[in-house]
């Protein structure tokens, strides 16, 4: 995982850049994990119960996670009904990935106390 | 820190109803994440150039966060010339804390792949 500067090396240290709107909303947050957890993919009602979000809330998210190319949505006709399978895109995980690593960056910071500048910078393992 | 449950056993396992949108929302977790680093609080200037928001952002969420009783605004006057003081209370501290909790959990989802219910539940450390 790509790792964000830390504190003492950003201009505005608490200001957390990489937290893209199109990722951060909590929906499509949800989304995103659910699809990254599943690299196969998952159907659409596959997505909807784990994340437990409507039909009309995830179609909306989900146009606005292709319109941005991190998810791709396919229809999947071979035997039974068709059905939506959501998958994420080798871009949409590299950015994800990107994104996961400033939250991270917002867990170590919330554990390491503000200190003199000459002070060793630790690094806090979340618990 | 108070730990999120793990997702075996949530009913919507990617939903992160945690993630209250008045913490949520970018600049919002910037302030509160700098004053969570700060207990003894910081001049509104300070939080300004810490977070990277003009006087009208900061102002604006320091009123949502204020409503939400997470953070209070005091004027001090003694000595020089006024100043806005900006600290996390003690009820912003818990909910924060809260907060920061299913963020760790949406870091640890992204680095457990799915596996079969029998399987053990490892706990990875984020890199």
């Amino acid at each position: 995982m790509k790792k964000a500067k830390p504190r003492r090396q950003r201009a505005h240290p608490f200001a957390y850049e990489g937290l893209e709107r199109v990722m951060h909303e909590r929906a499509r947050l949800g989304v995103l994990s659910s699809l990254l957890a599943h690299p196969k993919g998952l159907s659409f009602a596959a997505v909807k119960q784990l994340c437990g979000l409507t039909d009309g809330n995830l179609s909306r998210h989900l146009d606005v996670l292709e319109s941005a190319r991190l998810v791709e949505v396919t229809r999947e006709t071979g035997g039974g009904r068709p059905q939506s399978l959501c998958r994420i895109t080798a871009e949409g995980r590299r950015r994800f990935v990107g994104y996961l690593s400033v939250l991270e960056r917002v867990l170590l910071d919330a554990q390491t106390p503000v200190r003199p500048a000459s002070a060793p910078q630790t690094y806090a393992t979340p618990r």
